[in-house]
């Protein structure tokens, strides 16, 4: 019977015990600070009894960060760079904006966030999957929440610096930056063209500009 | 309508929670027919002694449905268009190319998808959240996976029309579109200048072109 | 564009509010005990300032239910029975055993279950998709976990009656016991057959024995 | 057979269709905003077409709430306060402290809290269940992660008021605070005495105390 | 007292870090491909850098697999098989039918399936945990839905070959077939004898039959 | 542009693979029992083909353990104790009291818990969120739930000794026990003046008898 062949594959398979995973649910312990240390490959979660309270503070995000091209400073604040946060299921972000600073359009795979305006005044916004934009200017000590892998963006539209505190309710939620993303990633003209109604040459003046991003 | 009174209730008990959710995890009962008729608004799953086996098979998506633009024709059934899904965390969509047909760079917010060809030739590819890109031309018979909430995009590059099955691990995954949602929804033309570093002029463009889909 | 009508029809659903779920996942608020009155209907938690510890105990399995044909008596108390359970995710399950008695093989489609001993001596086991079985005589005190989703089963292999206490990680595991899901619900007589390699009259026979269970 | 007459009773249930649910895992929609208009009561999100850039902003906390006894003003933001919140998974907090103000050992039982100092110096920690404590003195710009459903409290230690931005990722992390749960709850003094080792004069002079928060 | 030493022997444990979980919830990073290299048995996931399209593409069923005796070839293409579906949350089938092959009553212990026709008339069907049955002849380019972890079953009742492509809502749903488990597996005879209320002859005829598959 | 360091940084810390979860929602695999062999510290699951059925049975609990002073013995069976449990989301424990003894308030971080009494007469409770309490003497077979995360304590107020069977939807709740947790933990003392009310001596004695549990 052809079942018996696959079963003993997958058993094989099974044996070898590389099925691994990797989810942003309730934790099952009271904290797993990832295992930074290459001499301890055996052990995922730290030796909790070498945690301290340094594991769970982070001190990196008392300034900006440097800017880039459109006027932003953002720094991300997930599992990876903050190994306290794993298992925890949530992370953050710092994003500093020059006036007229630009945060692109771009999502969360993997969150929604929550947007606190620390200085400044913002144009914040996002577009769900009908195509309809909810945005408005928003100012110091409000808060708008992103929905769950929803396009959204923002702009400093004050004349000073503006700050935001974004959460987020996983322990690493991704970004996909759109401009980056699409023409900067190597996906064929022919596509593109298409998807856009550009010529050729338009898309090729978009990649050389966004491609190095 | 008996309604009423309960959710005067409920508002007053604020406090108390009128809190409502909805959510893509285990189903909590064998199966939970999302109600359409407004005459029994009052439950939430169709009377499960009323099901019947029709509740549980689609018949919509035997031949390809009109074609848009880019030469593709999308067919998306979730819990909306066929009740039987909800709870039940799956969904699915057939999408039919004619010779060249694109499948815009897009993304669904809540699923992984699993694109089986089921006719030709598709360039078909991903791009991770480091703007890497993951693609190819897979052929009648073979699966690409798009995991959760990443761009993806496919376009027929055979001699003949071309046909995928994509299945989602959620019952309503969503679809981004990025051309439309990037442009034809209202993003202030300031931010997407900066953003794609595109001048007015072209925006504007842009914007003619793709707020109409 | 096709894409355009299929949009429009999910909106004129969306706003229909018909999508509705149930899952077993954490609860998002202290309780929610369902609403079992008819006249209120409209609210799915019962006012919380009417809730009492009568809604949080359980008094109905103090003493065995009635007997069936294979020496059984089992109450499930699951969310239906006990509305406190209600996005707990927990529910539970008295066995009584006479001598001799059995608990057919079946699973729970929805949860794990740990089997604690009140009394006596119990043959208890399950089959994982390997089709190896786990399977050894527990007693009084002892605990057997069962697998999410695994076929299980029991018998009283002591002098006296047993009973088990069943507990669940599902505030609605169901269950499906194989005897007659198979030969007592319907499937085409062809199917049996050819699935158990037995002839017309034997599936008659068994249809015959487990169709009135 | 016992189980026949379960079933008929399970099915009765099934078909009133109380079976009700909550949770904050995944949503099945871009969002669904609470519905509070007394009116759309068949429906428990807010017509989606009706939806708003108001309904994801929330602009009430620009300035400290009212000061209670121990110098703290807390202000939870939830899905209750702020129906958009709805299903999307995540919530906050605005903790103002005068000087010396104390924010007491409390635990959040649905969610893990990052908390990030926007003014001052706060004394911040949390026991594990092991009763291990993790406490620092963070400063403004900092943030500490409170596992989920750990005890934890602040103090501002500072000669400045001090305020925090906690987020979290439940719609409605709940919140017991530890003086008044005991000890202004009801809890029988003589199971009282006996866990915190007092005599029954010193219970009901912390009762009299902490039964008014 | 008696809680500190077990609470001693937690923490030892605990610090062996051997506390390892896996599930199907949503994923933490981008993709994660399981490791095959048993060189590499530090690491869970392959090397993202070296990721390849190749990784996220599965060719292996593009022809059906090996016939069994009751004239079906199925081939699951579980994490297993397909690494690249690991933390993804997905896996599929491919499922060919002779005319009159019969695909056995079994069931996913961790998944829906949506089970779409891609050639042939195949009577199809599920019993719900009330032993009730929803089953019908679907045909090419139909879908029928199989609630998570019910019994299901498939005949090709055509007069053609008949296929069926799977998809599932976990990476490794399992499958438990129902006459290999119950006569195949091992569980006593006594047992078997009363729940079906047959001879022990007629059992030990079902357990030849069916033992060897 | 700063993102670029940004993400160059995370692609490092990706390639080191340390990001590793846990959680407690659906399992991928029928078992993964829990490795506790040093050796074999490539393997998180023990080998499934070496499992046997002792490893899903729990013998440990048939009597008390020790008792404590406050009249309580406790016996928690996690994954810790019993690997099998590893994956599958439950535990249990068996807690027995003297006549007059106290399981002192406490709370699971992350289960909810279900329990059973199996001899004699317990004042049982938890108290909500908005402090309210929900208590009440129960007696053989009686059973309460406690909602996921709250308060809750229980008191043998009967003649003769009494056990509690407590299951869990976690494979590790958790337990924070309140007196311990608070004075015992070395929480600033001024921070519990302010939170109690009580004298700086007051809360020096209550230390002095809590520390050193």
């Amino acid at each position: 019977m052809v079942y018996k062949t696959v079963v003993l594959f997958v058993v094989l398979l099974f044996n070898m015990s590389y099925v691994i995973f990797a989810s942003d649910p309730d934790p099952v312990q009271d904290f797993c600070i990832a295992n930074t240390e290459p001499a301890s490959h055996s052990s995922q979660c730290k030796n909790s009894s070498l945690a301290t309270v340094e594991d769970f503070v982070f001190s990196g995000i008392k300034v900006p960060g440097k800017f880039g091209p459109t006027g932003l400073s953002g720094v991300s604040v997930n599992s990876n760079v903050f190994p306290g946060l794993n298992t925890l299921g949530m992370s953050f972000v710092r994003a500093d904006f020059k006036v007229g600073g630009v945060n692109v359009p771009h999502f969360h795979p993997r969150a929604t966030e929550t947007a606190f305006v620390l200085e400044g005044k913002i144009y914040s916004g996002f577009v769900d999957t009908n195509n309809r934009i909810f945005a408005k200017v928003i100012e110091k000590g409000e808060v708008m929440v992103f929905p769950r892998g929803l396009l959204h963006f923002q702009m400093n539209v004050g004349d000073t610096p503006a700050t935001i505190l974004g959460s987020f309710d996983s322990q690493n939620p991704g970004s996909q930056r759109i401009p980056a993303a699409i023409f900067g990633s190597g996906i064929k003209d022919k596509l593109l063209e298409k998807a856009f109604g550009l010529s050729s040459k338009e898309i090729s003046k978009l990649k050389k500009k966004l491609g190095s991003h």
